[in-house]
């Protein structure tokens, strides 16, 4: 017996959408052909999704005009180079502005192929298909969609919001064990931000979700994807509230950057940052050292990093900090706690404080 | 004395603007201030015009930061790593999600620097400075932006309207002769494509216009920024009327794309592929032979091709046009004449017309 997927609104006027989320959902064409309507079909994969999924939807949408392009798996490929071979496969498929776009992947290939329906024609639609835990919570819901530049995270991009998002659970069997606890990071991320019941439960619940108990996953994907879709429904082009999901991102990009995109994992650096984040906030008193240590804690029993590399200087931070896309007229906003299950964003800080977290990276 | 610039609105709800046209505009370092409002500013120009006129921007936006790059002029940089460079003068100069791009240059400038703005930390302002009669008829008015790719024109890219336009008639004095009569192709085709008026009027004033009265030109400059103005404002996304401003296009982008971008100006061959598309029109019987003449002297008159490259056959026109954005499910739509100044977007034509005339090129 199967269960009923479980469906999630974005609520975004005409560009709503639904992530339908459940066990053996690449399995159901009906399904994947109810997603995507179009009569011609561009999926796009990495060389290690690719070949495990892309026949499952190749064989779905067997009557229309399908084409497919796989790239090198890794975020060093997230840059606008590696757009051009899928235009390029687009392209001599005759594909037009009528087609859409199928992004099977992870975080990687969601943004570059999302970035690729934004721009392929002027737009086209497209669909996310995570194919990992990081994906289905977090990067294939809520429309941002972009590449790296070598001197700055998602720095090229645009906001294009998927038609549909299906979460097929079933893919994550064979996740790896660390692609899994990177995606853990940005589970945790939702619970410290704005969820403190859910910060209670993953407490509760951590070791059962890090086993891949299927109970805990469905529930933890169908959480974290509601709080999204709460927070993009709110504040869609990120004038405000929806800057909270980048609690630990600042830091984060800073370790990702600094040792050049692909050594850490992008959840593994969000990890760092989110303890770095968690630190920072408890030096300006706003939360207690244990509220502070009750996070990192967390952090920990997910097999995560706590500390960012110790060899990243304080200078070689405030480099890459001071690109974010948060920054405005020069000042350094930061996502800080105020409390567990409470973040706001602001660049009203002492900043003596950020420069004590700098000092001691590597070293607390 | 000086006259007062005249304004034109593009009526587009929260993203109307105005384009402002006039003798002497770069010198008004008010209203280059009023137009560019942003802290940040960040110019975009290419190596023939921004040694002309960077200079006036730069001194007017003195006490802001102000970054610029200039490209190399022409149509064959107008792909997709073009970009990289001002992505990288925008990151190394700290420019923000609340800095403004200032494209100056003609269409290639305008397309690509729309495009920078589209996606630069997904998307920020921009201000169109038009400095060629191509660029200020059409190109800077009406949001397409984007790059071409090596299998097709302007296949990679976003809609994204400028917050403003400046037309500075001073500029077009330095205006290379082959640039004024490339920009007359895109004049004329507002003629022939909706406005029968002002199609009287160019066969009367064409040769004044040739040699830039300054008055034909002002009244030429803002009468095709009206018509343009009016069919975005009724159609932005070109699901339908807006399609018509590609008269002559689809003949064009495949003469662009068979000779490579940059040998022929696309003005020149938008002016051929407009002649291709008055006989076929006539083939069909839509227009009579008169017309069609009549349509083609005027382009002779503005000193334009009237005739595609012989070397290019049916086969190769059908490959290119098979690409064009405007198809769907692999129907051909054309933009035909069903009288001067009333064309028409249809895939319904009887095949041989298009035969016909394919087979003609170079002989008719």
């Amino acid at each position: 017996m199967k269960d009923e997927p479980r469906r999630v609104e974005v609520a975004l006027g005409e560009r709503r959408y639904l992530i339908v989320i459940g066990r053996g959902l690449l399995d159901d064409r009906e399904l994947l052909r109810d997603c995507v309507s179009a009569d011609e079909v561009m999926a796009v994969s990495n060389e290690t999704v690719g070949p495990l999924y892309l026949e499952r939807l190749e064989s779905a949408f067997a009557a229309r005009r399908f084409a497919s392009a796989c790239l090198p798996d890794g975020e060093h490929e997230k840059r606008l180079e590696s757009m051009l071979p899928v235009f390029d496969t687009m392209l001599v498929n005759g594909l037009s502005r009528d087609c859409q776009v199928i992004a099977l992947g992870g975080g990687v290939i969601g943004d570059l192929a999302g970035f690729v329906a934004a721009t392929y024609q002027r737009g086209v639609d497209f669909v996310q298909v995570p194919t990992t835990l990081l994906a289905m919570v977090d990067s294939s819901v809520g429309g941002k969609t972009g590449v790296n530049h070598p001197r700055g995270k998602n720095m090229i991009g645009a906001f294009h919001q998927p038609r549909a998002v299906i979460a097929d659970l079933a893919v994550l069997d064979t996740l790896p064990d660390r692609e899994l606890r990177a995606g853990m990071a940005e589970v945790i991320k939702y619970a410290l931000l704005g969820d403190r019941d859910f910060l209670d439960w993953l407490e509760a619940h951590i070791d059962a979700a890090m086993a891949r108990d299927p109970a805990a996953m469905a529930f933890i994907i169908e959480r974290c994807c509601r709080n999204k879709a709460a927070i993009v429904a709110a504040d869609e082009r990120e004038s405000g509230e929806r800057a909270l999901l980048n609690l630990g991102h600042t830091f984060g990009h800073a370790i990702e950057g600094a040792r050049g995109y692909g050594d850490w994992l992008h959840g593994e650096a969000i990890a760092a940052g989110m303890c770095m984040a968690a630190r920072m906030s408890a030096r300006l008193g706003w939360i207690s050292a244990a509220q502070r240590d009750r996070a990192i804690t967390l952090v920990e029993r997910a097999g995560l990093p706590i500390r960012a590399p110790d060899d990243i200087g304080p200078a070689r931070f405030r480099e890459f900090m001071a690109r974010d896309k948060k920054n405005r007229n020069g000042e350094l906003r930061l996502v800080l706690l105020r409390n567990l299950g409470d973040a706001t964003v602001t660049a009203d800080y002492d900043p003596r404080a950020l420069e004590a977290t700098l000092e001691a990276v590597g070293h607390e």
